[in-house]
């Protein structure tokens, strides 16, 4: 790859006034004709619910999935837009960038996902049009997600169409890896481990390892927080650890599905924090916390409970998931992200490597082996049927085989991962998609007006020099 | 009005000692003796529910509308306060009056607006109490929306007090024009694109050019933004986008309306975002991207599908809205603004016209098209009578009579927007509230005891100088 | 006491490299093991729901308590870990260990929550396991929530070890109280009044003033705010009052009860908001506002409103109840808050004692009194007997009598706070936990690494001074 590499590398032209509002406008009037051809209302949200409320005996309007769904809709889209989107403000002159093109990148990614999603899950043999819903918007916003990972690795890096390319390709990679995850194989993953972490982290490390940039250490300066932009940062931190229970429980099954989705999620990420922190703490000569780890490391129980919060992992499982990833993603930001960067030539800004990949590797594995090992003592039977879905086509299925399933659907999420990565960031690396030299990285200045006091605010070393030059 | 303005220009005492705690003290006992009155719970709040319930045939407490709506609520409670309030921090140094001065307001509001609304909408003829429950208390924070939207066109020039008096008069204005357009005319608006934005936007505007200030520019190196707190101003834009969806569905019907309702505005809101960037890129020499923008014309879609949202506006009707709206509102930051402030002597501080104003009117010509195209294919038969309410003495109303209903219930808001807020901006102009000087627009200083350092944090231009002074 | 604490006044070494990770590890494997032999599904969270339905004739999913509770319970998730982290990160330079340690104290205290109130309330007498749900997570998050109005008291002046004692002995002493305020006693506490405000806050009070810094003044110049650190704390603000009538109605009786609550508590803090500016503008020369009383004031009349939310307090009485809060919360911030730190030794950094313990306390008074008013005549039979509770053995319970038991609730409420936080207090005052000295208190310097040019970020006094003598 180095000879394409060698091949793109021209002198960088980061006016983006053509390209990004062609892009804009474009895929959007796309979207529109596509939504037009495509996309309708199901039935629980179509004017004939009442009618079909009558035909299909159901007692009442609350029974309309709306109800079931709705609440942990609005904690995921609080986590996509504000969770991930505070969660990268923490660098010091990249918090437009951060918040903003991450509310692009969802924005556009959301509708592709619709589209993408629907022709593999929700087609409707008798019209051809997909049907969307609350679960829809769920899965849409799940989607997104996986791109949002991705963009943590390149964060400061890439321009925002380089961005809307990577989220066309992603969301359309996410949707076929999903429908072959589980639909063909039959792998379950209710919050998504495999699906949206391990293979958003993975193409996004894959990009960015395609995206290489050696001069990088021109914007080293720019690569660190400051006091109150790590506060912001915490804002992203909170909103998601707050409301991963909402995430790992939204689309599971009605009922004791998402109720135990919920408490293992929420009992995971309690025992990530405290490990985070031992670790952080640890890892200094004296004693000190580490805001990096802090407002990363703590959301790692999260991820790694994805697969098998709906399974019967019990508390205490919840309580052990949490407790290893604290400290395999602490010391991953401690160890493993420097060496990646020095010898692998991968940077990663935000750490995703240690957030999503291997937290999601570790989802994925506690998931084949939680569903190798249930049994109908633990379950029930019909409750071992319903929480795996052993039905139709699948009716036959023994646990032992689920969990090889699920260990095949991990694979799939990797290989999709890195693959598509390394195709992805074989296009972006195509000098036409005015991403910002070397030496101007992790800098708003390049793609956003920013306010005219910008120099001073906040005060940064450069500043104080030139405080000091002008008094003496 | 220039006669009036002339009589009322005195010199300012911005002191507010005895007027702010004499405003509050005295509507609040009035609060108190008139909720004695007039104020009950409803029957599902009520003690009573349980007897309710068996003599009703209600199967489960799942029923009570509390559970159908109050989640939706939060999301609302959530855009009001945090949304508006953090929306209009993005000042440099305005923030503790944006998100206070808006907590003040809204906490006034939502008691005078139970009262205001009750007696028009909920008064039980049997006791002549008003009876309130949740769905009160999200048309009350409807209502306040309404004001709130109204202080972002005087942000920063005017008193608490004066605030107190807009907003008294704004609520009363709110739930007189309110009951003609939904119970009179019988128009519907779900989402308040003409009810609650169009009127609030005119009557904001209408106050602003009965306040304009000739010298405003005394205060001009204040309205700007600094680094922070655009971050700041992305926390209101954010929570305002993602709960526009519950915004749009608070109050629609059980069932299929609260679901369609939300997917039309998660919809149009995601393509508002790509077309207000696509514009703000091009709208710059070099491409580069204005907070402004993305900070305020992203929420156009929301605003402008809310009369429509419970409707079939379908998909892709709800995108071509959304994409619409984002190109106009960016185009209005640009253009239309600044011509307001020249030529109409209208400064609007926030720009609550391109946010509010125009998408609020095209919100209800939308609506007013979406009604009148209605058929019995589309709805179901069933479906028809139910989302447009043919009932009751309205039971043989046809489609396309309901468009002209609509219609004329837009006129009805522009009227008592304009109108109103010509007198309320009269009354405004009496040398009494405490308003202050138009060199000192825009500066927390005036209302607010500041933290010891504030003249050195956020550092400023002046503070620059001070220091290269001092040092030499 | 005097002679215990000059006893354990000796050199301070803050380094908690040992300290800190020993404790987390310890507890965490105790929590895992502790949880591995107690902790279980319930048969709502168990994957025998299905049976659960079919045997107890449960006609649907929607009935499942997840339904009724899980969005409130998200609620009072935001409340606790951006609400009071948030509402503490007012310090100048105590913003991460504002938000960070609460999320330690937090994430750790909600595990001993489950243990602790589990072994109390919900022990199944069959196999002798816990079961949880979704109403256990939202119990657990209530105690540590007044843990986290404990660390209130003495932010910036302790240890994070410190802290998890503090939380450790704080758990455990809420669970025993909370047995007998709401088993023993039969007192209804709804909100918490009593359990939680009132007890929370005379615990960190008494550790408070146990662990009196004679020398504090020479962190005096700390003890402030900065204008962006002042915003911060705006979040935490709003997300408490907005989220509040969720808390207050997150475990009341399903449907009136919860609705009830839910009005009651918007009303009341409403109210609270008008008459703490009313009396913060009154209180000072100019009538400017402060900060300080906006940010916690208004909070008061949710606080106050906790035990007699649930109860037929009526509209006008929940205004009532605001607005005296209002009043004295923000009394207590201008002339309490000096005259205990002047008099009594109790320096309280947040001002918890006019923002939970007087509220508090008038909450469990307010209780008492609506409780011993009610009558059949305003809740109905039925009704009277549901909201109280007046079933097995105390169905011939009196109203009256009920007055009395809340009464009794409060006073124990009140001597666990007092009692163990004196005992508590004398535990940390050891001097093996890694506090700051005298000179170092309220700075993050202590325990976090800071971002590198911290010494400029927020400019403060010294910042200045220093620039100054480069420069010249």
């Amino acid at each position: 790859s180095f000879s394409i590499r060698q091949c793109c590398d021209r002198p960088k032209n980061t006016n983006v006034r053509i390209s990004l509002p062609a892009v804009c406008f474009v895929w959007q009037i796309a979207m529109i004709i596509l939504f037009g051809i495509f996309i309708r209302y199901n039935e629980e949200s179509d004017a004939h619910w009442i009618e079909h409320k009558t035909s299909n005996n159901i007692s009442s309007n609350i029974e309309n999935d709306f109800y079931f769904r709705y609440p942990s809709f609005q904690d995921v889209h609080v986590m996509i837009f504000v969770g991930f989107g505070f969660l990268m403000t923490f660098l010091k002159r990249y918090s437009f960038g951060a918040v903003g093109f991450n509310f692009l990148i969802a924005g556009f990614g959301l509708q592709w996902a619709l589209l993408m999603q629907g022709w593999f899950h929700s087609l409707d043999p008798m019209d051809g049009k997909i049907k969307i819903g609350v679960e829809s918007m769920i899965n849409a916003d799940f989607c997104v997600a996986s791109c949002l990972i991705a963009y943590g690795a390149v964060l400061g890096k890439v321009s925002p169409v380089q961005l809307m390319v990577m989220t066309l390709f992603g969301v359309t990679l996410y949707a076929v890896e999903e429908y072959i995850i589980l639909s063909l194989i039959h792998a379950r993953d209710a919050g998504g481990s495999m699906v949206i972490h391990t293979f958003g982290a993975y193409y996004g490390l894959s990009i960015s390892w395609m995206l290489y940039r050696p001069n990088l250490d021109q914007s080293k300066h720019r690569i660190g927080s400051v006091y109150h932009s790590d506060v912001f940062a915490m804002i992203g931190t909170l909103f998601l650890w707050m409301f991963w229970p909402s995430f790992n429980s939204a689309i599971s099954d009605h009922g004791d599905g998402q109720h135990r989705a919920a408490i293992n999620t929420y009992l995971s990420l309690a025992a990530t924090v405290l490990t985070s922190i031992a670790i952080s703490s640890l890892s200094q000569k004296t004693g000190k916390l580490d805001m990096v780890h802090i407002q990363n490391a703590t959301l790692a129980g999260g991820v790694a409970v994805g697969t098998a919060a709906e399974f019967m992992l019990m508390p205490y499982g919840s309580l052990i998931v949490g407790f290893c990833c604290g400290i395999i993603s602490t010391l991953g930001y401690i160890y493993i992200t420097p060496f990646m960067e020095k010898y692998l030539k991968i940077h990663d800004t935000c750490g995703i490597h240690n957030l999503h990949a291997m937290p999601g590797v570790i989802g994925g594995i506690v998931g084949a082996i939680t569903a190798a090992a249930a049994s109908k003592g633990v379950y029930g039977t019909e409750g071992l049927a319903n929480t795996f879905d052993f039905m139709g086509k699948w009716k036959d299925m023994m646990p032992t085989q689920q969990g090889g399933h699920q260990a095949a659907g991990l694979c799939v999420a990797l290989c999709f991962g890195i693959g598509g990565g390394i195709i992805v960031g074989c296009i972006l690396r195509l000098p036409i998609w005015g991403d910002a030299p070397d030496n101007s990285c992790f800098d708003d200045d390049i793609y956003w007006e920013l306010p005219e006091d910008e120099e001073n605010n906040p005060p940064t070393v450069e500043y104080n020099n030139h405080m000091r030059n002008k008094a003496v």
